[in-house]
């Protein structure tokens, strides 16, 4: 598939965006993205007429990643949008304006998130009235907080979004509402009367996807439009309640999950590209009777480089573990039992934080990692980072889930306390307040992940003891969990970690690995040894705190890591051109399989458009003026 | 000052600046530094005709970083060059050609790094071989390796540059020495004859400084043109040796301490604009019956904010020792006294290291403070994260560095060791030889630092006792060295943090506190108590190995973290604005001192250079036709 996708990719222009304009930029994404919905529509309909697993399914996947070098501004479309209206909309709804969509005859975004109002949803102010007169509801943006803010595409590609909105009938409040509302007209693309839209301007990152704003002003839209599987509201202006508030917000988990992935996917590409920048590039004679070394052979590089691979995989294998829960829970869902919600939730976030958070960090130490060479655009490692560190805040501000995080764990090690069931990702709190001694400290890989289990229990056990004192002296639970925030956020990072441990050590050493050739196995436990050891010193702080270790225990650690970094060395390569990202799909001038770094480097120099003239405009203008008048 | 050179400051194209494409974007930087200097100049004239307070000292300070948003491709001009080569070329030779880049009549930069070269200069490639016969040195890259890469201006803007080379005689090597090339012709600012010059393209950041390459093919220039104050080359090919290298390495070590101010000063920058948004942007309600808070009420946004401020004051406080250690050690060595030259070294190092990567990432963290809307360009904290990172890379890349903080605490420990004299920022060293028992923890500031300073020795003595061994082992000592670099890294880290927690505790609670008012030491000693527990609560793995520190003393320090926090909230707005950096220096759409946020950012936004039209032109050209043919 990647073959076909990318055969006519025009490597020299893909070298160019950063230097365009954003305008151009923008307009390069567009043009980009289209051709990819085009390709793989006609792959769809050779391969498989009336299926999806080449359209839309691959069309924001990592494979075509290089194709969407500037983002890819119809990613909310398929993405949020088809989704939610295929589950939020009614089988009629969905024929009359759903199908649409997913024909690409319209173009529609995810309105939620305003100027003033992110996190706190029920904090948003954009609101639809229903006019029982005309059968419309009428939408309004009543102050420039209200503004809709961020959704990719609104500023120029959408002539539709789902908006969301407070409904009001005869004035009284029913709660948040999804509406489909035209926002351009068909054909002109000029924007419909009352409604204001623009791009919201340049970002960090995803240079093209032209994030907008939305200003409604008494836009009106038929009853019809607003989505009804769930709530309705009649002709007569009766309401009918959503059977489960849940579901609602259910369409945003899948999404966290998929960014969990992403991020691993991102970490690795990175991860790619440093590990062959670093068997190539020579630099510091290690013993000067020898020629320089390659600079993956230094010690310190292998501490920068090796870890990011196993980070790679470690959350990799977690999100692996999520996806089934994902599944699991949905086929629940489905027969009416939500039992598994609350875990799904929280583990969702979990792993959203941390993967954000640790593969942003890989990403830009990766980055430097590479030295000066990595700050080139041509290495595309900035990109990488810009558009993975984005996730640290979209899709539920990382502080904010850590805190959703925070309160299952109060929950749970209340349950716990009190005999209830604990959910399976936290039922290592029950076993640890039934045997709150460690024991001895072995070194195992079993042992380190249950230190790390212990080192979250502990936190949180700190938690609940902060958060119980503060209600015993009448602070409010609202109140005292947010005061209690250092300590939450603190046990959920811990909990994360070790569910990550945890699911590495399992997956390599459980029965899968009796599926795997020993060579592949010999490798993934190299990666667990280090991930575990690295994790564990880096954790240290925590780790001590329940944990009795001697000097020798903590220098037989950092032996162990410098050992575990040297059995890498030799295989590194290897393992991440087993990650097979294509030359094109990384897109870096550090990392081609080839090896040929420098001279690729040199070229993507010689291409930068100013150096197509000898003389730069700015001497004629300004500089070659100034220089003379002071002579 | 600032209000004069700001005067007719531009801000609305200011603000269009991440629209351009990266041609215009380089030509906004050659106009406005131009524009810096010349009303410098006129400034110089105005106030104090031949001074130099003003011009060039003020060209590239801080307080005009907002003048320089696109960065300044003359600042290797002023900073490096001109210090070059008044202090390595002859004074025949700086009346000759150094007046006239002190004038502006002609442009010049420093290059040193090669494409395949950079921290090991003896590595370098380019060379200059004497031609008796005409009196003449000859320059040659002699592959693409060699090429002069990254100096800032070279791309564009410069038509001469002292080229760092090997020299040769007679085929003989005679070490790296300095020679001012011209690159371009005056005039027409055509490339001279042998001459490969041009931009080596977009970065991360520096968006518009030309940072450029060089490649020298027989390129002649005069034998008077190596720079010959300390090393000569006589006309008949005698060579003179300079008496003491290190001098010819003194001017970097100026350059590296004052990226240490830089980073501090950015962090400030930084941490004004995340407090002035914390106090205006109003986020999830801590009690349902309030309205939403300010979300510096919020303990986790208090925990991103608050130690960042107190992180640009420790540096700064640092920095101020060093500058007293760098002119002393100036002194001493205008005297032939070069014993401080080890320890100036090392501390340049060291802070230089730490106060990169502290204040890049605190940049970042605070960036990420600032939710989706630091992400918008118009924040101006992406600018203030890429610029600031960037010199965790050049001036030394941080690892190389860290390994000669290393080497230098190796040679104190062996020196304390033997009773020999150990330099005075490293005699805490053998104080821990001496007393290796750290005593009652009693959590006060000087125990503190102490714990830092034991954690710091601890490493210290780890790495030497590694080292050893390997060189017992049969290692050579570099190999040894390089076999230990984990350690090393680790240990220079530490002295490094320990230095910073001595300095900021000194100078809080010293002498100096007398000349202060009571509110003022109330401050500072609020956010030395902040730093304090908070850099050790993070350094915890390293601490716990040399103190004993009960649950109970953790969970006090817990407490005192908390506690800080919460004393600081009421004067953080307060105490940024005693940063008192103007708005125009900062830039930033949420960082204006008047708390007028949303409307800024909102109307940054509708000036995005795409919102001119209401339909773009990539609806026309591909998004349109491609729906059309969809339906």
């Amino acid at each position: 598939m990647g073959e076909y996708m990318y055969k006519d990719f025009d490597y020299d222009e893909s070298q160019q965006l950063y230097y365009k304009s954003h305008e151009d930029m923008c307009e390069f994404a567009v043009r980009s993205s289209i051709n990819v919905a085009k390709k793989l529509r006609q792959l769809q309909a050779q391969r498989n007429p009336g299926g999806t697993e080449y359209w839309p399914t691959l069309f924001d996947e990592p494979d075509l990643w290089g194709l969407h070098l500037a983002g890819n501004p119809f990613n909310v479309m398929y993405m949020v949008v088809v989704d939610a209206l295929k589950t939020q909309s009614t089988p009629e709804q969905y024929k009359e304006f759903g199908k649409r969509v997913e024909r690409f005859e319209v173009t529609a975004t995810y309105a939620q998130t305003e100027l003033g109002h992110s996190s706190h949803l029920r904090g948003l102010e954009t609101r639809a009235d229903y006019d029982r007169d005309t059968d419309e509801f009428v939408l309004n943006t009543p102050s420039i907080t209200a503004y809709k803010w961020w959704p990719g595409g609104l500023g120029q590609c959408s002539n539709h979004a789902i908006v969301m909105a407070q409904l009001y009938i005869d004035r009284e409040h029913k709660g948040l509402h999804m509406f489909y509302v035209q926002v351009r007209e068909e054909g002109t693309h000029e924007p419909r009367p009352g409604v204001h839209i623009g791009e919201l301007g340049k970002k960090m990152g995803y240079l093209g996807v032209n994030n907008g704003f939305l200003g409604l002003k008494n836009v009106r839209i038929p009853r019809t439009r607003m989505l009804m599987r769930h709530a309705q509201v009649n002709r007569d202006g009766s309401y009918v309640k959503s059977p489960v508030d849940a579901l609602t917000y259910f369409a945003m988990l899948s999404t966290r999950c998929i960014v969990t992935r992403n991020s691993a996917v991102a970490l690795a590409t990175a991860a790619t590209i440093a590990t062959r920048f670093s068997a190539v590039r020579r630099q510091s004679p290690i013993d000067d009777s020898l020629p320089e070394p390659q600079i993956m052979d230094h010690v310190t590089q292998q501490l920068k480089v090796f870890p990011e691979i196993a980070t790679c995989l470690a959350y990799r294998l977690a999100y692996d573990y999520l996806r089934e829960l994902f599944s699991a829970t949905s086929r629940d869902i489905d027969h009416g039992n939500y039992n598994s919600l609350p875990e799904l939730h929280s583990l969702s976030c979990a792993l959203k934080v941390m993967s954000t958070s640790d593969c942003a960090a890989g990403i830009e130490r990766l980055r430097l990692a590479c030295g000066g060479l990595g700050y080139l655009a041509s290495s595309n490692l900035s990109n990488i980072y810009v558009n993975t560190v984005a996730a640290c805040t979209y899709e539920g501000e990382n502080t904010v889930l850590l805190l959703q995080v925070g309160r299952f764990l109060m929950k749970s090690w209340y349950a716990a306390l009190s005999g209830a069931p604990v959910a399976p990702t936290a039922s290592y709190l029950a076993e640890v307040q039934q045997s709150p001694d460690f024991g001895l400290w072995t070194g195992s890989w079993s042992n380190l992940v249950r230190a790390m289990q212990f080192a979250a229990a502990n936190k949180t056990r700190l938690a609940f003891k902060s958060l119980s004192r503060r209600i015993e002296n009448g602070e409010s639970e609202r109140m005292a969990s947010s005061h209690t925030g250092i300590g939450l956020t603190q046990a959920a990072q811990l909990h994360a970690r070790a569910f990550v441990l945890h699911r590495f050590c399992a997956e390599v050493t459980g029965p899968k690995s009796r599926a795997r050739s020993p060579a592949l196995n010999r490798v993934l436990q190299q990666l667990l040894e280090l991930y575990l050891v690295n994790v564990t010193l880096s954790s240290l702080g925590d780790v001590l705190r329940v944990v009795h270790l001697t000097d020798e225990d903590l220098n037989k650690l950092q032996a162990r890591l410098e050992d575990a970094l040297a059995k890498l060395r030799p295989d590194a390569v290897a393992i991440v051109d087993g990650f097979d990202f294509g030359d094109k799909q990384l897109n870096s001038t550090l990392g081609f399989h080839d090896g040929n770094m420098l001279e690729r480097v040199f070229n993507a120099a010689l291409k930068a458009p100013m150096n197509r003239k000898s003389v730069p405009k700015s001497f004629h203008e300004h500089l070659g003026p100034f220089m003379r008048s002071n002579i």
